[in-house]
């Protein structure tokens, strides 16, 4: 259901020189969505730049607009403050320059957080600070389907545990679907050729339909801009042409709150683009998004440098990092951002060892990102399949979502700050804030008993926690009876002060989660990895 | 034993406009040490600067000259060519200026390999070619103690396998040795304070000494610029001061062809400098080495940026990331430069969790390192001996250096251009070249047969390999009777036509080392990582 003031508020300016918009209501962190008539003749996508500044007080944010096809203009804005705000346009050509005009904009409707942005370091939290903590997956064509496929896809959207999916923008040319009755984002050509200074908005006001739904559903869109699939025509575009590309999906689609830039799946396999071009694309993107969108890039076996600063985060593939938990932790050290394992191979049985994960591992996968500080992204796919979820989406059939769908309550009722390791490059797999929450995982090992210990950090003597055991695969949270009492054992680390000890199944994929019960005042927390 | 040519070539410039240095010979990487006359009144440290420009044909490098004391003035060039060289000096100080000269280099020799490289993104070798393949180890202080001990230091280096040494220059003022009999790096004025701006030649001139016997030795030596221990002077310079002292340090020890810089030791620890300020004083070093030395930092719990232009290799801390080899690969990745693990916990007996590996864990590390395709450093403490390796040189007690002393053998005995993974983020612990050579490593793993399988790159049918069993503990080579011909066994990997298997003896720490018999032209290799 889309709600008023999310849909595109449209009006047209240039009536007058103020036009009073009293019939758009735009929210918080919606759309504004600012029309213009101008030229219709010549290529007004590459020769007209039009762009307008937004400002309300000492603020101030210019967006660059875009041509939708006849004769009409836009300007999208995402304001981040309600009250009124005014605009000016600008432009070369003059019907499009010097327009004015003021809007208000109303608090969020509830469900509305604003975009994602970092949050302490290597997490997320929406732009109003509730936590965002993805559990993402991966449909990398859904919206190049027909539209029967994507309805599917977005009503198992709606009834799956993820928050975010990746998903290309350009479509695959040689997919066994067909590319003549799609709409295609270059315009066509006699000869079957493309026109790469121009664009279908057909084809773009379409991938916008499902952009607000997933808005609608809280899904954050993780749009791949290139990608090296199907002879897909980001492929052919000129230096210039995949410059204009970027700048018109950066006008077009950054108004949306919950879109995040992926400059590239798997980056070092498009042959026809460098580095340096793609360092190029980031720095771009990131300048002409005035609404800072999460930025990354996603690696095949060459990983970018995610130090650069206009990335956000590092997005990953590396299916063997999150195997454990020590080894997911150290991008993290490395890249002081978040780290997004966006790729970790994926649930199925395809011949291919990218794709025949079992649902075990698929979980395992995420539970031992987790309790790195890390997040992990879902995908399946499946050799009888040809529409499988992680090319076309569609329906689900795998038997990790339900166990995410668990993994998610987990998350949800942590720490709002995040999950950090408890004392990395150590030998324990606990994530959590010291003194307060600890999630400790066992991953493939099989235990029957643990003696209750925690790293010294953040603990004094006689404090008191209570202890859970999840079955992470089996979905169960059971509480262990009594409290536990610290006790100082040596150098490092705290035990009971009974000597108790938590009696486990013996089964594998066993967590724990120790939740701090006395309220005594926080023990100050030293620096990490204290010797 | 020194050698003419790699003693400092003493001879004094000035007395004519070109003076011609008949009985001085540098050899090629060996020191050409132009001595200068000028004023000893002020503080020349501080306030006077020369240089001297070397040509050769159309080659040019000028490197910065130093005070020495005594009125005397010094500029050291490390030549990397044969044959005639001219050289004219610039300075404000009329005296120190426009002197001009020439000398000859001839061809290093034997042993003279120059300075050390990074080759091959993950590797190293000498100038001239030669492979260098670190053996690393760690005695912080060892140039700051007796005579004695570092007599005693430098013997035990001469009989160990250890081919690098970190080591601190400045020394730890509050360590148990006090510092009244010792000369310091500044120079004293009354009240126990020092004058940070000048310094005491005779402190650098003894590190000198042993520099150059560690030259003799084939050893680089790891120059530790700052570090947080022992309050030291370097923790209260001023930046301007700092700025000196690392001028002065890279002037005088720089044309030592076995220099490495190390711009700090556990660099987060420093409280007195910021991340920014050592950034500054790796741009402050690489701009002032025209000798182009290594260059790198080393952290504690907070990895410094390796991706930075001046930092050559990655130089780690981090025990844990080489506990396993697919943990010990992910920074390469990462920084697409060498990574050298210097410090990975030390063999010993210490209650710190830092200082008490067994040294077979200290040998494992060693070899999950290696066939990570990286590299790692070692070291001793004991709780019974304040004279401990680690800190103060002298005699090595642990169990660990025969061991390495075999694992050199191993490397000198591999391929040329270093060991990369063969096939990463898989499950296949092996490093090597595709199609050549392979070093397998089971670690903890205690298997009784190792059934043939090598990973399809590089390979085709029909290839014939030949396999020893390595006991990295027992330091044994067995050659396993008869050849392996490869067979494709799937889309991933080929296995030995007769389906053979390598009987192994059950113990842990066993390795592998495969290597191709066949005379057939080479298979062309893929991309790494290919599915």
């Amino acid at each position: 259901m889309l709600r008023v003031g999310l849909l595109a508020a449209g009006l047209i300016a240039g009536l007058s020189p103020v036009a009073r918009a009293a019939e758009a209501v735009t929210e918080q962190w919606g759309i504004f969505d600012l029309t213009l008539a101008g030229p219709a003749t010549g290529n007004p996508f590459r020769d007209v730049k039009v762009s307008a500044t937004f400002t309300q007080g000492s603020a101030s944010v210019t967006a660059d607009g875009f041509y939708d096809g006849g004769g009409t203009y836009r300007v999208r804005f995402m304001p981040d403050q309600p009250g009124e705000w005014r605009y000016t346009t600008a432009s070369d050509t003059p019907e499009l320059n010097g327009r004015t005009g003021a809007f208000t904009v109303v608090t969020p409707s509830p469900g509305n957080h604003g975009p994602v942005r970092v949050a302490h370091t290597y997490h997320f939290a929406y732009a109003d600070g509730t936590p965002y903590k993805p559990i993402g997956t991966t449909a990398y064509s859904w919206v190049n389907g027909t539209e029967a496929q994507q309805d599917l896809t977005v009503r198992t959207l709606a009834a799956s545990p993820f928050n975010k999916i990746r998903m290309e923008i350009l479509p695959r040319v040689t997919d066994s679907r067909g590319t003549a009755s799609r709409p295609m984002p270059f315009a066509a050509l006699s000869g079957g050729e493309r026109d790469f200074t121009r664009y279908d908005p057909g084809f773009f006001q379409q991938v916008e339909k499902r952009l607000g739904q997933l808005r609608e559903l809280n899904i954050e869109a993780d749009l791949i801009l290139f990608h090296p699939y199907g002879k897909n025509d980001g492929l052919r575009l000129s230096a210039t042409e995949a410059d204009g590309y970027l700048r018109y999906v950066v006008a077009r689609f950054g108004a949306y709150r919950n879109v995040w830039w992926s400059l590239a799946n798997e980056w070092d396999l498009i042959r026809t683009r460098t580095e340096a071009d793609f360092v190029h694309y980031g720095e771009l993107v990131s300048a002409h998004d005035p609404f800072h969108h999460l930025l990354s890039i996603h690696n095949s076996a060459v990983i970018f440098n995610h130090t650069l600063p206009w990335i956000t985060h590092a997005s990953i593939q590396n299916g063997s990092a999150v195997e454990a938990s020590d080894r997911a932790e150290l991008y993290r050290d490395v890249y002081r951002k978040p780290v997004v394992y966006d790729e970790v191979k994926y649930e199925g049985n395809l011949p291919q060892r990218w794709g025949q994960l079992t649902a075990e591992e698929m979980v395992h996968r995420f539970w031992e990102g987790t309790v790195a500080g890390t997040y992990v992204g879902h995908g399946e796919a499946y050799a009888d399949d040809p529409d499988s979820w992680l090319s076309h989406g569609g329906r689900l059939r795998g038997q990790s979502p339900a166990r995410l769908a668990f993994l998610k309550t987990i998350l949800a009722d942590s720490p709002a700050q995040g999950l950090d390791p408890i004392d990395k490059w150590q030998d324990t797999p606990a994530a959590g804030v010291p003194g307060q929450y600890y999630l400790y995982y066992f991953g493939l090992n099989t235990p029957t008993t643990w003696p209750f210990q925690l790293y010294k950090n953040g603990i004094r003597d006689g404090l008191r926690f209570r202890v859970e055991v999840i079955d992470t695969w089996g979905m169960t949270v059971t509480p262990v009876p009594g409290d536990f009492v610290t006790k100082q054992k040596d150098n490092y680390n705290f035990t009971d002060d009974q000597g108790r000890a938590v009696a486990l199944t013996g089964k594998p994929y066993l967590a724990l989660r120790i939740r701090r019960v006395d309220d005594t005042p926080a023990v100050p927390l030293t620096a990490p990895n204290g010797e």
